[in-house]
């Protein structure tokens, strides 16, 4: 049992197959609080699956906007005295002098923001104005690349995948190689971990590379992707309406429906395609 | 059109198809957000699915535990004076005096719910403080009705089917019998919706009722149907480990995987069997 990740449980439930009933033993998700706390004060408290929570929280300072660059967080610390229950699930974030957030501002921000991390911001606008990278217009994704995306990220997924109930976030370079892979419970939180192992690598804003999401592409998605200069994000699934009218104003190319060897896409077209260079390269 | 509803909205796209690319129509699911005033002072602004608003927001303030029952609301506006552009995104919230929110110690609980609208309270023991009605215990749910249930969400869903990108919560009597379905882009949306529903039509609490939801079953969706006194909760999908260990403590039936003529029983066994009373009534 001690073997076991925090990230998956095993416990025993019961299987009804067809008027048949058999106990068994199956992993279920993990799913637990962490709370983040910016020089000692209680910022937010998110359900995570336990696992890389010092890039999730890098990636949650940064994408809500706390933090514009690394040099800002100074320290990231996993507090273990709470006791063995609650063990890991509080962080404390050190940051800069000169951008300790306002708490009582973030407050007001949080409040707003209500009930999915990004609601109170709920405006293209606001989401421009906080864009510290333009997404690169350059940038050319071979189609041959993006359908073998799904299932890298598949097979990647393999240890996790016995839950059944973890959403995944992934980046590829422009040659389908696999730079990281986070699972969580929360989507927005998947993509919070691989944008904050990207800022605590010095990586952003991540100009060629592709986000793979396995859900859907929403608004809060897109609007991360957005700040971490990130030019392409596809997904299994579907885009809401305005998911597809801020990635067209700010000029990031969505994908969806990406499965088999078909895929829609919904904004910024002109980047999904063989360069002539890369062509002649191959 | 004019004569599409809000809740999908209509828009170019281009199709890849094994290295043909065409353009097309696409139906998206919308997304705007809604901003919930109580009193005049502004609550949570969310990210959902326009339609059924008043739904929404009676569901979200009773599964917050802003309201107990349904007298306790006196009115839901929604707000035409806002511009064309966010018609309908605001919605105005009058609640008996007696039960007033403070409004300051709601800004605080929102502060520390952070990022999924039930974070904060993310304890087990929260929830069983907030807890009104136990769930029933002499209720049996016939496993030949539990796998037919979700081929009748999928046939009432058709509508919005062609979407693909919105999260179903319906409820169903224990025979089966649909009683609503609600769509949106958010999971947790859709769930306060349908409960939002039971309480304006002043159903609460859901005794004899079953809630099927489209995707995960998380914490936050057991613990909405909790308050609400649900006694069985079933999905297409995984549970989360803290869904599971809410629901066994709390006693409420948790069935995930429910798929064709097979399901998984994570909590409340002793609900899913044919009860020799309604056997014989059959």
């Amino acid at each position: 049992m001690a073997r076991i990740p925090r990230s998956v449980e095993l416990t025993q439930v019961a299987e009804w197959d067809n008027g048949k009933l058999r106990r068994k033993e199956d992993y279920l998700a993990g799913e637990e609080p962490l709370e983040i706390r910016v020089g000692g004060a209680p910022l937010s408290v998110t359900m995570r699956t336990p696992g890389h929570d010092r890039e999730l929280t890098a990636g949650f300072l940064f994408t809500e906007g706390l933090v514009q660059r690394r040099a800002q967080i100074v320290s990231l610390k996993v507090d273990s005295q709470e006791g063995e229950r609650n063990r890991g699930n509080l962080i404390e974030a050190e940051l800069a002098p000169e951008s300790a957030p306002d708490m009582e501002k973030m407050r007001r921000h949080f409040f707003a923001a209500s009930s999915c991390g990004i609601c109170g911001k709920a405006s293209i606008d606001s989401v421009r104005s906080r864009t510290l990278h333009q997404p690169s217009q350059d940038l050319r994704l071979d189609p041959e690349i993006l359908v073998g995306l799904p299932d890298a990220l598949r097979s990647s997924q393999a240890v996790f995948g016995r839950t059944g109930g973890l959403h995944a976030a992934a980046l590829f370079d422009t040659r389908g190689e696999l730079l990281v892979l986070r699972e969580d419970v929360g989507r927005h939180n998947a993509v919070d971990k691989v944008i904050g192992w990207a800022l605590l690598k010095d990586r952003i804003p991540l100009a060629s590379t592709v986000l793979l999401i396995s859900g859907r592409g929403g608004f809060e998605i897109v609007q991360k992707a957005i700040v971490a200069g990130l030019p392409v994000v596809a997904s299994v699934s579907a885009p809401s309406s305005l998911a597809v009218q801020l990635a067209r104003e700010l000029r990031l190319s969505l994908v969806g429906f990406l499965r088999g060897r078909r895929f829609v896409i919904y904004a910024g077209e002109e980047r999904i395609s063989k360069s002539s260079r890369e062509a002649g390269c191959a």
